[in-house]
């Protein structure tokens, strides 16, 4: 009873925290989640120490709130819509893994990093935050434009491949010795499983679906039903070797092509206002921000911002054949936000990141995910501006925005 | 990471379970809360063993499932709709605890129950499930009727009440001896909370949530804030000696009257899809299948089901000058539903009620609730079938069903 009262304190000042500041930060022009993880680090350990990330309650919702985060990324993305951005998103997005994934791992071995967490640095450089970028791009009336369809398409494509690289890096954090039949043997369960997923799923969820939808005669059936499918695949996922999030992303694929997606997406976001703050608070708690002001971590987290900045800039320049604004789409692709701190986050619970690290990641990615907005304005300026209007809500998660 | 494997099992278990059951209960003309709670008999540790309510996880999930319950219920509480049906709901709503208290009291009594367990067992048959009425009148069409209205006056009483009695209760069941002076100064820290909660309340919450309503944006911002604000009146309740649930109760019925009510409402109510059912599954649980085949059991239990829905029938021509559908209104104040269930669950936890006795108050609660639907359906033929418009998000948590 006595842990159950303090449970409620601590939800209350998580709740209150991350909505208040999350709402401030969008006054602020920035994403909610910005000011959800500035709530976090303000109730951690490190500060208020109202919020013990280790505690069984927390970290269970914390858990699920993630799985819930990319249920709903998955909901929200259509696999089609790579095909029809077509060459100029994929060369980004292919690029916009690999040149960030290069510069990291090797700005982190030069800096001393050793090899594992090296690759987590490279990894988590990798990371698009889509729910991010589409919220500013849409903010400024961009959404539309050639530019913005390039940069959904090669955010829906890192977001693809980011999460068969967190399987790899999972599976070598669980241990496996970096080799390349490792690796490969990683990618092929990781890919395999999502194919599995996605091709079994997508025989038996539709039908299934369809009966629940008859059989509840009204009422919200739907949604939680969808959710236990999502915990279902990332148990599955979890116990096949995979990461639970691809689990919850493979089922969010597979029920996206469903007339039933509309109805579990809504749902689904309305819970996620209440449990997806958690992982972010719980992800700022976990920066020591004690740790940020130490030399070392100072230098690491600015050298990984440079060279974060650089490959995903870069990478808007390497389709050489396209006509639009590079430097836009590039810009558009830095904000790191949801999708790197799950990387930072998969290092440190796994061990193979140090606090420090781990501390100098969240940094590249509060400073990427800050400096991206205004970065994108300024550039799109000249552009009407038009009423926000979020595409997802995925957006709306990250963003704390309801579609209109 | 194998624990939240588990809990991740658990929980799909019990969302499936109690959606699955709650939709076929509706099939077959029953409020979907007593699928949800089969559900959780099914899955508890008399049978298959899945469900273990002292998990700290779910306890906790429970816990707030129950609060978020309360808070709705609290929300969708005008007290002045007590005002408006006048008179006639007043006596049938104070007849119908008072009458049942009493029965309920003295027949446990007679059958050599102990004292306190005996005002449990009392005060769980006092209740009335505000929100099961409702569905079962407005599925009939008779919501609207002079029947259907006094039925709903008097429920909400019995919310009131009931809530004050579960606190007394409370307050006996955590050591407090069973002295007219000790009643009487529960009371008064019940009363008092509430109308110190209202009042206080009342000036504080409605420009606090004209200003988050504000300053949002857009996006649901409301939603969490009104559910920190239950949380903390529930922290505040338990530790002014009174019961989170009151807290809970007193935080709706201060938001009831906000322009952000509805706001409100619509969040809470999708979260409590997801969260309330835990609660119910939980109650399911902690039910002994086995015990109840004792002969002692079936005793009490028959005896309190006797009287628990003669004391309700009884109020129902309570108002003598009263001229519609008496037995209509008292078979429909018969249905205890979750409340009943509450003031089950609090006599477990607190070690009041033994598990044989808990598990004959269950019965109970089941049994009434299962026999008020088709006896209600009964007493109303004649009268036209309306399409289901349930009342209240209230309705929506305890049947499953969604307002049109």
């Amino acid at each position: 009873m006595h842990d159950f009262g303090h449970l409620l304190i601590v939800l209350v000042a998580v709740l209150v925290g991350t909505k208040l500041l999350g709402a401030l930060a969008q006054r602020a022009g920035q994403p909610a989640v910005l000011g959800e993880l500035v709530a976090g680090v303000l109730l951690g350990g490190s500060l208020l120490g109202l919020l013990d990330p280790s505690e069984a309650v927390i970290q269970s919702l914390s858990e699920l709130g993630v799985l819930i985060l990319l249920f709903e990324i998955g909901l929200h993305t259509d696999l089609r819509s790579l095909a029809k951005v077509g060459g100029t998103a994929t060369t980004v997005g292919a690029v916009g893994v690999l040149l960030p994934f290069l510069l990291g791992y090797g700005a982190a071995s030069m800096l001393g990093v050793e090899r594992l967490p090296a690759i987590v640095c490279g990894a988590a450089l990798t990371a698009t935050s889509i729910g991010i970028s589409a919220r500013v791009l849409a903010d400024l009336g961009e959404l539309e434009s050639t530019e913005g369809q390039v940069v959904l398409g090669a955010a829906v494509l890192d977001d693809v491949v980011g999460l068969i690289i967190l399987s790899v890096v999972s599976g070598l954090a669980a241990g496996g010795a970096v080799t390349a039949l490792g690796i490969a043997r990683t990618t092929a369960v990781a890919i395999g499983f999502v194919v599995a997923a996605l091709v079994i799923g997508g025989l038996v969820a539709p039908p299934a679906f369809r009966q629940v939808d008859r059989f509840q005669r009204t009422g919200d059936v739907l949604g939680p039903i969808a959710l236990a499918f999502a915990l279902v695949l990332a148990w599955l996922a979890e116990h096949s070797g995979s990461a639970m999030i691809i689990g919850a992303f493979a089922a969010g694929l597979v029920l996206h092509g469903t007339p039933q997606r509309k109805a579990i997406e809504k749902s689904i976001t309305t819970l996620g206002h209440y449990i997806v703050p958690v992982f972010f608070a719980v992800v700022g708690a976990s920066v020591d921000v004690r740790s940020l002001a130490h030399g070392p971590i100072l230098l690491i987290g600015g050298t990984l911002i440079v060279v974060g900045v650089a490959g995903k800039v870069a990478a808007g320049y390497a389709p050489w054949w396209f006509r639009g604004r590079k430097l836009l789409v590039g810009v558009a692709m830095v904000p790191r936000g949801e999708v790197g701190l799950i990387f930072a986050q998969l290092g440190l619970t796994t061990g193979v990141l140090s606090v420090e690290l781990f501390s100098a990641l969240a940094l590249m990615v509060m400073v990427t995910t800050f400096l991206a907005p205004p970065a994108i304005g300024r550039l799109s300026a000249g552009r009407g501006r038009s009423h926000p209007t979020p595409s997802s809500g995925v957006a709306e998660l990250v963003t704390g925005v309801q579609p209109e």
